[in-house]
């Protein structure tokens, strides 16, 4: 072929530049990586470096996993097309997430991202109840689609972000730590905070209840990813659900980024807080890289969709190579035990990050369950100051030593982990040794933050923060200067 | 594994009726196909039993080619992560794409979706032009998503379909044998009725400058697929965009269906009008039945996207081995000189098509450019009645002859022809020799259409052709009656 499939990283950097629109950006980007190779949890660089990857929710079973690798050049090199025709992979694959399913979640839609299939479970709640209103979270964000942009306040919240829609309405994220009601700030327990979010979603019901005679539907990542880690207090999901029920809304669980056993005690994070919702979008690990993405609801709702007589037709979704994938994947999870593989090591990751915290001023707080693990940083911790600036360095430093993390939240203080499934405790503690090292550099007063070259802090970026970032900047030398 | 990947086709349709959405519909519904295999232009179901395939437009260098599935495979096993990291297949890909593009069209954006793309193309629309109004074709259609809906009359026009945004606003279809104004009845030149529908899209832009200071977007195929195979007329795309950018509005060519090369002359189908549009979405066959799709557009535009300083991330957008998987497709376009054969074949095909016409009455019309074909099936060639039924009858029996046709158009009386590139003059007489045959049969009044089996009839599907097929019951009757 013409191309040469290697060329020297400035020219890839050269025609990016030219040719791929500015709006997708890089990350590390006055650096950014090139990457050639992923095996398990590791990526190689063009020069054959080794990076630890702690953040890749998607390579699910770890890079490049044979199985799935040769089911899909398998089902490739048989078939691959629209499922207007049978095909023994789909039917397998929608029978398989069913069993994962409680009931009476039993129909399926396959679609190609969770964009998509969030798009899709909010057309089946509109169809369903009849009713506008959406109920989402602050901080949420639930894809890339027009439609997905007008519930993710993600977005929304930036300047230059769209308008918020008047049909959706905002309730606070159930952030104990940073959230309207926190622990142990505010002395009450887990549950009560829990009961006071939820009657914050109650309260919005009502209106829009008196308002346009119903919900639609309250839509939530069962356990909250871009909003920075956030574990709901126990008993809110089941609270709020009956809030939803009762004015005769649908309770959306979007597990694009948490699901497939990311959680290890359960398969679904939902599962956590013990509540059945009405639809459960996944996507991202489905396919362990693979464009694949479902939806799945109950007969009575799918039933609504299917009576308006109008076909629901998407070109790739659920094609016979899709579903091969991702029946590998379901393949995968169950024979290595991943499941118990990130309970286990998720647990050990989240006890040794809470011993970080007794051992670095800067660790305000520690949460996750299995591999979903967020560390967040403050400069203050009775007042909880962000410590943005911080958390850029640290993101760059943990990079120097071939350690890839990122960070999020509102303020973008919040490390994260979600590594693929195939973690070690072995990667928990080269991680956690590698950051409670770059920890105690911050700690040392003779490396005050304020001389850490500021041209390195400004560029990493995280999933989805780059804006915010812009807001940061200001912020970001506050704290500085408060040090 | 536990899963059978082969199973009796009773049990995949039990499997499939009970887990996946209704609203999802299979191809002949009384009597689906399995399809387990597929080789260029053949499909071959779980008996062995081969299929020529006059339909697939997304198999576009032909079902599983071996370049296109040892891409795949390849990059598959060495890496395949998000575009947040360099990796050259993208960048190569962009490029590539780009020199196929006239001037200024070179920034790209990649998806997983045709639907994403138009998602995105409306959005990047709105961002550069702050306005809101959009003009589409009447019986388009442009994506399974809300947004996209929106925009597509092929959906909106339904009974049970949603309600047409106040911002949406519809022009008719350049349809010259059933639309508007048409040719011959006329009277008219192909460039009077070109004029005459382009005109339709300028009083629009007038009244939507008139009243909102300015239009956002003009959305179209470049050559209406869904709306039945429709040809425009010269100079048509020209005038409209003309006035659509004196409004100050965005010209978006929608290619998902129609690029790549079919129209045989040329890479893109908007070339053949001469135009330059301002955004152009391309999805189907650019990966051969993979997920991926783009939008080029010019830097100016994107410029403006990214001017926002809201990062655009899509997970699987862009990754390695989408982009391997389409640039393996532009080798086999370039390698096997598929635009050649799409003109060479198409043209077979076409003047095939046209001696069926002064053979069988039932043929009212025959258009197309290069592999892309529609032959318009009437009762009556004065009063252009649609043989709705007749054309049901005629892609079932052409299924008994193991050939596979559909039928669009809003009437859904046109038979559609759009196979994968690598058909040959060979399948071209195949076809037309069938087709022959079959209207013959139909043509002898000792077999009227109304005593062909109703049963049969009313269950075959065409592409995102359900409602339609609950409307036209009645008309069929009508027209069944009428012989």
């Amino acid at each position: 072929m013409a191309y040469l499939q290697s060329m020297p990283k400035s020219e890839t950097i050269r025609l990016r530049e030219k040719h791929v629109g500015a709006a997708c950006q890089l990350f590390f980007r006055s650096s950014p990586l090139k990457i050639v190779r992923g095996i398990a949890q590791f990526m190689y660089d063009e020069t054959g470096e080794r990076y630890l990857d702690c953040i890749n929710n998607v390579a699910h079973v770890g890079h490049c996993h044979p199985h799935v690798v040769e089911a899909g050049r398998n089902q490739m090199s048989l078939i691959s097309t629209n499922n207007r025709y049978l095909h023994d992979e789909l039917v397998i694959l929608a029978e398989r997430l069913v069993k994962t399913m409680p009931e009476p979640l039993s129909v399926c839609f396959f679609v190609n991202s969770g964009s998509e299939a969030n798009d899709l479970a909010l057309r089946l709640a509109r169809i369903h109840t009849k009713k506008k209103d959406i109920i989402t979270l602050d901080h949420a964000y639930h894809g890339h689609l027009t439609s997905m942009i007008d519930v993710s306040p993600y977005k929304l919240n930036l300047p230059g972000g769209p308008e918020k829609p008047e049909w959706v309405h905002v309730a606070p994220v159930p952030d104990i730590y940073r959230g309207k009601y926190t622990y142990p700030k505010d002395s009450q327990s887990e549950e009560v905070l829990g009961q006071k979010y939820a009657d914050e979603v109650g309260k919005i019901c009502k209106e829009i209840s008196s308002k346009n005679g119903g919900v639609c539907a309250f839509i939530a990542e069962s356990l909250q990813s871009c909003g920075g880690q956030i574990i709901p207090p126990d008993g809110y999901l089941k609270s709020v659900f009956e809030y939803v029920r009762e004015a005769d809304g649908i309770c959306i669980a979007d597990e694009v980024q948490v699901g497939f056993g990311r959680v290890g005690t359960h398969m679904w994070a939902f599962e956590t807080q013990d509540v059945v919702p009405d639809i459960v979008t996944m996507g991202k690990p489905m396919g362990n890289g693979h464009p694949v993405a479902a939806v799945i609801t109950t007969p009575e709702i799918a039933k609504s969709f299917a009576d308006t007589g109008i076909e629901y037709f998407n070109t790739y979704g659920g094609n016979p190579v899709s579903c091969a994938i991702a029946n590998a994947v379901l393949d995968v999870i169950e024979e290595e035990r991943l499941l118990e593989r990130a309970a286990r090591v998720g647990n050990h990751l989240l006890s040794r990050c809470e011993k970080l915290k007794h051992k670095h001023r800067l660790v305000g707080d520690v949460r996750g369950r299995g591999l979903f693990v967020g560390v967040e940083l403050v400069t203050d911790r009775e007042r909880r100051t962000p410590a943005t600036a911080e958390a850029k360095h640290i993101v760059n430093r943990m990079r120097e030593e071939k350690i890839l993390i990122s960070r999020d939240g509102p303020d973008s203080n919040v490390l994260k982990f979600k590594p693929p499934m195939v973690f070690s405790t072995q990667d928990a503690d080269r991680l956690v040794d590698t950051l409670d090292r770059v920890l105690s550099e911050l700690d040392d007063e003779r490396i005050p933050v304020k001389n850490i070259k500021l041209e390195v802090l400004v560029t990493p970026l995280n999933e989805e923060t780059s804006s915010k970032d812009l807001i940061l900047k200001s912020n970001m030398k506050q704290s500085v200067k408060a040090m």
